[in-house]
């Protein structure tokens, strides 16, 4: 049986305690949805108040040039790609994650225009899903969208099939896909392959060069800590990036944007993946948190997030087994993501009364509770007392006599 | 003639005058570059503090509800609707503004596919232009854009057209189009109109619904002052919310988000042309800046501006008139926008010897100098004082020697 001082030793001995300091929690929370909204990094702050006050005040309109703001997609950017394993010059930070799946898909598909069909995993994350139902409505029988099981995908590539759109990691269960196999695998049928980052960037070492991705994109704000909202980021490999060409075809992504030309010509490289004007008060909260991060091995990370799982999935195994939880989170460390999530008939009232207990995770329905784990600001008692929570809840006697009557309406 | 006395007398009669002190702008610059990036709100630093630390900080991930981050594309755009004569269930805050005239220009020509044209004024602000060549390279022949000289506008508009982007006020000359009687006629040809009101939302009264208007975007950073690239607006008539539907289906627009349901079934009402998270900071900064702004008299503002511009005029013509500025903007109090431009053979030299000298203005290739004049935070007396800079530098020794050796060589 694993004891509260195990997990007191754990942390004793965990390289990455001092990361916590870092981060701004309020007193007594167990912050276990930092994969929907990361914490806030306590540098945004002196950041936020600099590019108000600097920038913004002091430079006025000038700080495009001076504060460096003009360039900042591209600087920002070059931080993200040494988190996902690519070249500085092969990411760029704009807009949603959703307006840049919409960018990258109808770029990757004028690649072959021969190939018409899209081919997804049906339960990836819905707004992957809707922007590719929007390009289908949009381009008519140019586009075809193809969305199946997820365990029926590589049997599905075939002659027709211009690009797979995959989530790196699931949003319900936090299962891994093996983005190197998978991505040989639909090359070798002749088909590209866009990863969506949002679950994995800034919790895995992802090596998108190494695997021979071709498109990506990712959120700002969840295991990147950028804040509510805060821009996505796009990779292109730049042996795609010459012979490209996205619709959103705003000033930003203009060869000369201030040269007032009449006529749209892209921009050489990723920047041809722009727009419009970026928010600059929001890209420099995203790059305060990268900031953070940035100096932090990402092999550490992935350890102790590993272990933190692992020891959630233990507890919960010890402590917590007599209530119905089902395990829907891979129990194979190479497998699982940076979360664990359980089924249970009764997921919603229990995530709020864990909530009311100052155990953050969150609920998809219909029956999926999730506990997100960030390691940067999570420490092993915390796993410890979460699951002591869920174990104190469990045996309420209000909780008790519910169960009661259910399993007498039941018998 | 003018005299300095008198602007200082302008000053101690103007209704406004207290309005500038909630503006932080550094010592001794004079800043007319508010049309392209509006002057700090100091009421921006209290509430984007309040949005870091007691929302993103202590409400977390609870904050898309709690906090009302979830409803702020709504609420922001309920504040805009009231500066622009709209209803506020029909403006909502999203994207950019590259990205809304994408969603837009496609939702309005989509209400009638049989006429397959899309008009504009070729001059234009670029990325209209650009976008718009975006939409036609995407769609082929469903979409047919004309770019015609401005004159010639209203004659262009035949069977064929389904929709005229128009932009209310010229970036160059800062003259302003007749809303109007402008969107009456093309009403009777049978097309639709879409405004562009990047250089006017926040300086005039502009009234879209007494003028019938279709549709409209906007721009958060000039005259709303929200901060460098902050959100953009979008407007669509009531009466085309429900027929319209458009093709960014990020899960922001969907019906039910936090259903995760596999199908895209988009909102009703304005909010289908929301698509991805939004920028909860960047809204923030946005909305700190309008709860400034609402409070005071549109027509006030338009008042001042008018004054502004008119003494701005008067005493370039009494002082500077040997210089060669050669005004493009109008001097019909009607027709002139809340900026003077000028051409002149050597201003981008004349714009960085201003800037140098703490007047920010900003200049447009090939020849153009512009002064944006918001009233809120300038005076009458910073125009004397910006056009003693403009006198002063023309008549330095350098500039003399300058000009003398041009027209030597000319000679």
């Amino acid at each position: 049986m694993i004891t509260e001082q195990d997990c007191v030793a754990l942390d004793v001995e965990d390289p990455l305690a001092g990361e916590a300091a870092k981060y701004y929690l309020p007193r007594g929370v167990l912050y276990f949805a930092g994969n929907s909204l990361g914490a806030l990094p306590v540098a945004v702050h002196k950041s936020v108040i600099s590019i108000i006050h600097d920038e913004w005040g002091k430079k006025l309109v000038g700080g495009w040039n001076s504060a460096g703001w003009y360039t900042s997609p591209s600087r920002v950017g070059a931080k993200i790609a040494r988190l996902i394993g690519a070249d500085a010059d092969e990411v760029t930070v704009t807009d949603s994650t959703s307006v840049n799946l919409f960018k990258s898909i109808i770029a990757a598909m004028g690649l072959n225009t021969q190939r018409k069909v899209c081919l997804t995993d049906r339960e990836i994350f819905p707004t992957d899903l809707y922007i590719m139902q929007g390009i289908e409505e949009l381009l008519g029988e140019q586009f075809t969208l193809t969305a199946v099981k997820r365990d029926r995908i590589l049997d599905e590539v075939g002659d027709d099939t211009g690009l797979v759109v995959l989530s790196h990691v699931d949003y319900r269960t936090g299962d891994v896909f093996d983005m190197r196999d998978i991505t040989r695998r639909i090359h070798e049928a002749g088909g590209l392959v866009l990863w969506d980052l949002c679950h994995s960037a800034g919790i895995f070492d992802i090596t998108l060069n190494e695997a021979k991705a071709d498109f990506a994109v990712g959120c700002g704000y969840k295991f990147l800590n950028g804040g509510p909202g805060a821009p996505s980021f796009v990779y292109v490999a730049r042996r795609h990036q010459e012979n490209i060409s996205q619709p959103l075809t705003g000033w930003m992504g203009h060869a000369s944007p201030f040269a007032f030309d009449e006529t749209y010509q892209s921009a050489a490289g990723i920047r041809k993946m722009l727009c419009g004007t970026p928010s600059i008060i929001a890209m420099g909260c995203l790059e305060a948190a990268l900031d953070e991060l940035l100096p932090v091995s990402m092999a550490a990370i992935r350890d102790k997030s590993t272990k933190l799982t692992r020891l959630f999935i233990e507890l919960m195994k010890e402590r917590c087994a007599d209530f119905d939880f089902a395990l829907i989170s891979s129990e194979n460390d190479d497998i699982r993501g940076s979360q664990i999530s359980y089924t249970h008939e009764q997921g919603y009232v229990i995530m709020q009364a864990l909530i009311a207990n100052n155990v953050i995770g969150d609920f998809r329905a219909p029956d999926c509770v999730r506990f997100g784990v960030n390691p940067l600001y999570l420490s092993f008692m915390d796993i410890w007392r979460a699951v002591d929570s869920i174990k104190a809840i469990m045996e309420t006697e209000a909780w008790r006599e519910f169960q009661g009557q259910k399993k007498e309406a039941v018998t």
